[in-house]
């Protein structure tokens, strides 16, 4: 049976039927994929549909009429035989319909694209999603993730909504808290003795021989298929008038390879007539896709900064994440952890918006680059998870930072 | 200017022109209104409308067309002026608009409203937008709460999406994570030297001083107006098929006064034909409204239990709640704090809805009593609050609870 669908790899340029890669558990290219420690992937596979047909099927105006946060109102852009799930498992992960937060930030309108109110309050619950949907189609009951925290904490309630079992291998030392909400969804959780790279290659290994379904990031080619979503919710949140600029919190590269897909894919339906320019942020002490977008090289540093959704030393998704930057004619930009921390106060302040650290990269980063922008030019910040997942960082700023607290109520009443 | 709602009280029954009330900032009932240190308020004052006429406006296809989370697509039944409120800022209000999963739990369908997703995380939001609103309609721009936590954390989070001044009075004592959530969005916080008997009191002296627009649960009408929207959202969410049962977590009665006038309105509207059965749920060291069902009597008790949302010794919607309860023809109910805990992680496992203890209450609750109930009976629960905003209840749970946990990764690779 031929699906809608074929799996072609971002490094050779390969074609492969999609029923072949899927019923074998293939994820990397068969002919150039390779995986090793402390490298980013080579032969990452994504998905291609067929465009010239599907212009067809859906003009704008069909586009538009679709509700935002439903990936199956439109299933011929999803490799996912929506016939084989259940209804009432589709209602469980709809994502909120109205993401989109306008607000005058000194002098200046910014749009905040927010996913901090998805199922397990980050971006990562697209991904989740879209691999979850294709274990129910498949019949596969069990899905194996490393993860650092997020990624790990997504796949295990998206997995609990729908009964499938979660398998999730951390670094022993995670902060306390990302461990605690894995745990809470009733997910099998293995600490490991190592660092991430461990984890992940330790959960491949035993992915493999359970035949549990892999999720692992950029690995799973349905990790970056299910980011691209968010460009098709922004898209109809906004009438299909997106934005020029997108500032995007950069860590393995996927949620940026992801939504520069989904914008791509609507140029390809003749929907919309430009990219957005994907602004990649990254922390100081976590920077290899930026260094990469100047020098064109990869060199293994360990990572480290308080923005620990976007840490990583060998971002798995390096290369697309580039190309996804280059082809949208745009740039990288490092902030630190500082920079990070100062923005997220500012941000809670001047917003009400309660992010993670990761994604309040991307105000510290605005802040330092938006004289390069014309006053309304329509630029976007993503906001990818909420700050109640991390704690500490808030406590940090506001010991630091926060001024307004008073224990002084009795001037108030002597007033 | 003659308006299209009056204020009426709870306990004369005594009625009120409403742009009386709202220019001198009157609360209570000017003719029997009293508040006093561990004792629920007298005189609270509801809002009512002219339901007759509304009859006519309010079809129950007009109804059913309406976005559920946009409490201005129906401006009729609310005491707002919408015209004085700028579009921008009423996109920054918008609840999510699908908030109702189903689950088969054990054999068994059940709904659950799932406030976890509002804004701020909590179903307070409903009751801090309304009251955010009348100060923006009236040109105020400080308001004043006390709180133990998620009403404080609510208004300061919406305060902050309007740029509105939130003041908010905490007893010094409360969880620390409570007050970092209320002072990230940048409120004025005073930590009282007292409990929140005397945070109220405090709250409401400094409140008339400073002629700041006061928050105060129960006291302030529009917090208990604000809370009826959920049973708007709700009709519409199920088409007008609402459930029989809801169990609701009840602290200082304010959602199960709430909740139950939004139903009452749906029925003088003609637009359902029964009122839902609101179980009150409590937890057995604060269970002042479940012993004054049964006793009619109240009695002042220094409240204590794990789930913090909920825990009031003299709640000061007392007479509504009550009231709520027998006119739905339904009952209270008391669970312990191990039975909330065993919940949470029940609910977490078999749901992923990670919620704050006192809405697990709910489930322990409705697990003592689901024999009473039809098979087929629709029957809800109430998620009011976001369990990642009490971190030390997950904590707890798992640590004591969970058993999944596995440092023994190598049986795996063996197997």
């Amino acid at each position: 049976m031929s699906k809608h669908y074929k799996y072609i790899c971002t490094n050779c340029g390969n074609k492969f039927v999609s029923e072949l890669i899927e019923s074998k558990k293939i994820y990397l290219c068969p002919d150039c994929g390779s995986s090793a420690k402390n490298t980013p992937l080579k032969g990452v596979l994504t998905i291609e549909y067929d465009y010239e047909q599907l212009k067809n099927t859906y003009s704008k105006k069909k586009f538009l009429s679709f509700a935002a946060g439903e990936i199956w109102n439109y299933p011929d852009l999803w490799p996912i035989d929506f016939n084989m799930i259940d209804k009432n498992d589709l209602e469980k992960l709809s994502l909120p319909s109205n993401q989109i937060l306008r607000y005058n930030v000194d002098g200046r309108e910014l749009y905040f694209q927010d996913e901090t109110r998805n199922p397990t309050y980050s971006y990562k619950d697209r991904a989740s999603i879209l691999v979850a949907l294709k274990a129910k189609e498949r019949g596969i009951n069990e899905i194996a993730a490393a993860s650092t925290g997020n990624a790990g904490s997504s796949l295990a309630g998206i997995c609990g909504r729908l009964g499938l079992t979660a398998h999730i291998f951390v670094p022993k030392n995670i902060p306390e808290a990302k461990r605690i909400q894995i745990q809470s969804y009733g997910a099998n959780i293995y600490l490991v003795d190592g660092d991430y790279d461990q984890a992940f290659d330790l959960c491949l290994e035993i992915s493999t021989k359970n035949n549990w379904y892999n999720r692992n990031t950029a690995y799973n080619p349905l990790t970056i298929e299910g980011k691209k979503s968010a460009a098709f919710d922004i898209y109809n949140n906004l009438k299909g008038k997106i934005p020029r600029v997108i500032f995007v919190p950069v860590g393995d590269g996927v949620i940026l390879g992801g939504l520069h897909k989904g914008f791509v894919e609507l140029k390809r339906l003749e929907l919309i007539d430009y990219l957005p320019k994907l602004i990649a942020v990254q922390a100081e002490g976590s920077s290899a896709v930026v260094d990469f977008i100047s020098s064109n090289k990869f060199d293994y540093k360990p990572a480290e900064t308080i923005a620990d959704s976007i840490c990583a030393g060998a971002p798995r998704n390096l290369y697309m994440a580039a190309n996804a930057v280059k082809e949208s004619n745009s740039f990288g930009i490092k902030v630190s952890d500082n920079e990070i921390l100062y923005a997220q106060k500012e941000l809670a302040h001047k917003t009400s918006l309660l992010v993670e650290p990761s994604c309040a990269s991307t105000f510290a980063a605005y802040q330092k680059v938006k004289d390069k922008f014309e006053k309304d030019e329509k630029i976007m910040l993503l906001m990818t998870g909420s700050g109640l997942k991390d704690f500490e960082a808030l406590k940090t700023w506001n010991e630091k930072l926060c001024v307004k607290r008073s224990d002084e109520w009795k001037s108030l009443l002597i007033k």
